[in-house]
This record gives C-alpha cells, structure tokens and sequence, in this order.
C-alpha cells in the first residue's frame, strides 16, 4: 500500500543505506541528495525506487563505493575524467563541480566523464552551476532500450538533456528530458496499472507501433521491442529524436572513453554485460557556462525574468489556464512534497523494507 | 517550369548579386557559400530561394551589407558578437571562426551573437570546426511561428539546432533539426502542391489538430495558426521541443543582447517589425569544441568509427534496407548535385530572373 514518508525519514534511511554500502560520509551525503531530488521533484521512477538496483549494482562489484575519481585530460576550459566505476550519483557532482571551477576562470567548464554509473536525474546536476550565476548542463548515455529511426534494433538509451538557466525574480528555466516520446518512468507507471500506452511510444520487435507498454520497459529484454525517440516516427521527426540522443552518446561516451550505443552497460544487476566494451562504463557530459562570460549577469538575469514572464503570458489553448516554463511542474511538486512527504508505492516500500533488512537499517 | 541549373551557375549569380548589394568580394563569397550549400545539401528552401528576401530586407535597410562585426565581451573561452546588422550569412562564420580560435587555445570556444539576421542552414557553421578536428555547434532564433505546448499564441521560431562530429574514414556526423516537428520548408513544398499536412505538424488559431497545410507559413500571419514543436502535443512530448526551442532562443538571443520570443524580427521585409524589441536583431550561438581537449584526436576518431559503422549495422525495420546516420541524406545529395546541377523550381526560377532584372544581373 502506498505510503507518504517525510523527506527526512527517506532520506536518513538513504544515507545510512549508502553507509553500509562503503561510502563515506561525504559520498552518502551528495549520492543521497542527488538521489532524492528526484522524488522530492516527482520524477518517481529515478529516486528511492532505485536505491536497491544501485545496492544490486555494487553487490555484483559493477559500482565502487570508494573511488578515486581523476581528472585524466585537461584544458582551460575542459576536462575528461575517469569515475573509477563509482555510483553516478557521487562521480557526476564532482565532475559539475571541476566544470564549475573551470568556468570560473575560462569562461565555460566542459566535462566529459567514462567509467561511470547511473547518475539519477539529470535536473539535479544541470542546477548545481545555478548559484553561481552560471547555466548549466547535464546528460549521460544509458543502456539501450531505443531504436533509431528505420530500425528495429535497440541502440541507444534514453539518453536525457538537462539545462537550467538563472534569472533574477522568477525561478530558474530548468529544462530536464529524455530524448525518447516518454521516458521509460512512464511505461513503468502503465505497467504497473496494466494500462495501453498511446501510439508513438513504443515499438514491438518488428517496429510496429504498439499500445502494448508491457511490450517495453520492464518485459523489454524479453521480448526486444522499443522505446521510440522523440518524434515516434520519421513523418512526425523521430529522426531528430535519434540524433539528439546519438550526440548525448557522443558526448557522454565517445569524447570520454566510456561505452556507448548497444555496449553501454545495462542498471539491472541480473542482466549481463554486454560481450564487448569499447570504453569503460557509462558515460556523461557536463557544461558550465558563466552568464557574465557573455554580458553582465544583472542584465542577462533581468531578460530572462522578460523572457518568463512573457511566455508565462502565452495565450493559452482552450482547456488550459496557463502555458508552463520548463521546470515549473517538478518546482511546484517539490515544495509540496517537502512540506507534505513523498508518496511512495506498496511495491517500492516493501523493496526497501526488504533492502532494510538485508542491511539492517530500519526504514 | 522547374530548370536543373549547374551549381556554377548559380554561384556566380548570387555572387553578384551580393556585389551589387554592396557587399565586399571577401564578404559576398562568404555569403554565396553559406547560402548555397543548402540548396546543395537539399535544403531547397533555405538556399537560392530566399536570395530576392535577402534583397528585399536590404532594400528595407534591415541588413547592412558593410558591417563592422564587433567582439563586444569576452573572456578565454567566450565572445558575444555585434553583427552590425550584417547578414547571417556573412556574421556567422565570423562568429564561427573567433569560436575555433577560442578552443585553439582554451580548448573550447563559445559564441553568441546579437544584431544579426537569417544565417541560411545551420548545418554549414556547424560544419566548420570540422577540418579543425573540432565539434561545431550552431543554433539560431528566427522570427515565431510555433506555439509552445498549451498555448494558441506564436512565441518561438523554429529554431534550429546543428551539430557536426568528426569521424576518421567515416563521414563526419551532421545533425541538423529545426526544433519543430516539420521545418517549414516542408510546409512550403505542400502548400506550393495544396496538399494536406499529416496530423500533428501544425494547429489552427484555436489550438486544433489540423491537417490544411496552407493554415501556416506563407497564410501563418494572416490566420493566426501555429507550427508545433517538436513531439507534436503532450503525449507525445511537445514540451520537450518547445523547450529545445526556448533553450536556442535564450542561448542565442537572452544570451548575447539580441531580440527573442516574439520579438524576433520577421524575415520577410514586407512584414512591420515588431513594436517593441528586448535587444538588438537576431541571435545566433556557435561552439567549437577541440576534440583532443578530451582525448587524443585519432583515439576518439577511430571510436567515431565504430559507432557510425555499428548504428549502420542496426537491423533495419521492414520496407527499409538501411539505417541512417546524420548527415547521410545531405551528404549523398550533395555529391549528385555538385555532379548533376541543382533543381529549382518555376516560380523561384521567375523570382531570381525578376531580381537579375532589378540588379541588372543574367541569371
């Protein structure tokens, strides 16, 4: 049965997971934050829901809860790093922040990242350049589940793009999306519903559109349907979609030496590794972009308020009260659910009771 | 009646119509080359097409043909450019190259521009950097005709974004995507036919699924209806173009002190520029990114390879025999239309004898 845990409460039980997992207390601390954020912002799907693939992962020896992660590669502006196969969730804010250092002096900060793990939502990170006046930008390959356009072969993961944009009075443009119709989150809720999907999400292994969502996600190494990009098809621009989550792999494990395409390793535990690597772990890119490295930021803050406000005034169609900025949805779920607590469902409670005691930790 | 007109020929002719515009021989070469690589990449209606609007915004004194092009800001890695209301296709690949020189030294070089106007395809600056070892990126805003999700109102436009990978043996990869479902272009082609457009490409002034083609473009300002972005309507992931849209939009004109939203100026000269503008013409955003900034340049190219050679592999869907890359349909027409000629249709073939006449010009 569904049940609503205050923040804190989840949040000490994460830590004290990540604790037990060998991290340390700093580790415990950024993964937690990092982790949760998602839930706190409504994207279900990559929070706690997720902390026992994560405890799977590291019992399998696929993640390493005390790595040395190095920068190997660097410029003024730029830097490659390699995350020792340490959760995504701790080796993605240490990347942001050597983006953040090296924009500082360079103007912009561009990190790419291999031997890396999943890093839960990419809004999390593309925000942390906010406070200091700076945009912001995330996103990480992940294994395939996508076939591109024409194709009936899973190449890509859902490979999302986060970019947050500071403005002055009015909350931050934070733009956080997979490259696919619907993200995989999605298909899971259906699933659990047994419910249709709309036409244009999924695939079956012959690409015919499908309602079927349990022909993906959960049932998808099964039965080797997929998730379609952005777009569904090529006459509504689903090559598009492709190519925004090719360069998102390029970027990610391309320019790093990660893995990339169909050899990105898999989150599952139980799923075995792809035969061949090309590079090690999954991969992410980050950028961080000094507003003042264009022109001051109090101008630039002030536009975007102008920017805000007008398109918050965008006629809207009949139906709608008002037209949304990007961010606004995940922003207003987080100040209720941090207020009110965090509803989590009967299955992922039981998951963690069950994670609890196999670490004897108390949820 | 459509003519098949050599590439030569058509070169020469915008060349001098450039010259006798008052561009400089440097300056009208630059433009020349920029503009036509669209109708040789396929991209008929951002090429020869539109050189008599060109001519018109000129004519309208919305274009300066000898214009200082100023670095205004920088810093090692940034520049914001002043076009000096330059035509886009001579400002850009000046904004281009201080962006290479930019990641020369500092291993990335961002740009964004201000007081510009319509730069041709973005595909062609992206390309750039490439004989640099370099990743391009370029994006422009341009005058609205998409309705975000929710609204009836045009706020954006189709802004597209490119990107262009270097590869060893392999063609470089080139994205290039209007953030929209349809580029206009396509609207373009089914107006001149009346033909009907498929469900999901545009929505009429009350915000209604439509399949009249002619309710846009050419008609967009007279009946009010609006381009969809990318993921056509919410189920589909609408919100996700629209904040690709909003994303270039700030980028390129929030970002450097240009105009953006709905206060772009509009291409055609005859329409009346907005009342009130933010900052100063269109904005464009370039990146070069050095690729041995991250790792050793024939490392990542051969990886580049292998990518491209494995995503040619995907198994092909039923009816396709193959799948593609980004950048192949554009690079294949290319080589026939170097080879063969560049068709242009009847009623744009009339239009350039009209401006040769004018500009006293053969064609």
């Amino acid at each position: 049965m569904e049940q609503i845990l205050p923040f804190e409460q989840l949040y000490h039980f994460t830590h004290t997971i990540f604790i037990k997992m060998g991290c340390s207390e700093a580790d415990a601390t950024t993964a937690s934050k990092a982790l949760l954020s998602a839930d706190l912002r409504g994207i279900d799907s990559h929070g706690v829901a997720r902390l026992s693939g994560y405890a799977r992962l590291w019992e399998a020896k696929r993640v390493n809860t005390s790595p040395d992660i190095k920068i190997i590669h660097e410029t003024p502006s730029t830097a490659t790093i390699d995350g020792d196969a340490g959760l995504g969730l701790v080796v993605a804010p240490f990347a942001m922040q050597v983006a953040i250092e090296k924009a500082k002096i360079a103007g912009t900060g561009w990190v790419s990242v291999c031997n890396s793990n999943h890093f839960g939502i990419a809004g999390y990170h593309a925000m942390l350049p906010l406070q200091h006046d700076m945009i912001g930008m995330a996103m990480t390959n992940a294994s395939a589940l996508v076939a591109p356009t024409f194709s009936v072969e899973r190449m890509l993961g859902t490979n999302p793009i986060a970019v947050a944009v500071p403005a002055q009075d009015q909350p931050p443009f934070v733009a956080d999306m997979a490259t696919t119709t619907a993200a995989n989150g999605k298909l899971e809720i259906l699933q659990r519903k047994q419910a249709d999907a709309p036409l244009g999400w999924v695939q079956d292994v012959d690409g015919h559109a499908t309602t079927n969502a349990a022909t993906t996600n959960a049932n998808i190494l099964k039965n080797k349907g997929s998730l379609l990009p952005l777009g569904s098809d090529r006459e509504h621009g689903s090559h598009k979609g492709y190519a925004l989550g090719s360069i998102v792999d390029i970027f990610s494990g391309v320019l790093s030496g990660g893995s990339y395409g169909p050899w990105v390793p898999p989150f599952p535990a139980y799923v075995p590794m792809p035969d061949y690597q090309p590079g090690k772990g999954l991969g992410h890119f980050f950028g961080a972009m000094r507003i003042d490295a264009f022109r001051p930021a109090a101008d630039f803050k002030l536009h975007m308020d102008k920017w805000i406000e007008r398109f918050r005034q965008a006629k809207p169609a009949e139906g709608h009260d008002r037209v949304l900025i990007p961010g606004d949805p995940e922003r207003e779920m987080e100040t209720i659910r941090m207020k009110e607590g965090i509803p989590v469902v009967g299955s992922v409670v039981e998951d963690l009771q069950q994670l609890g005691l196999k670490f004897g930790v108390v949820l």
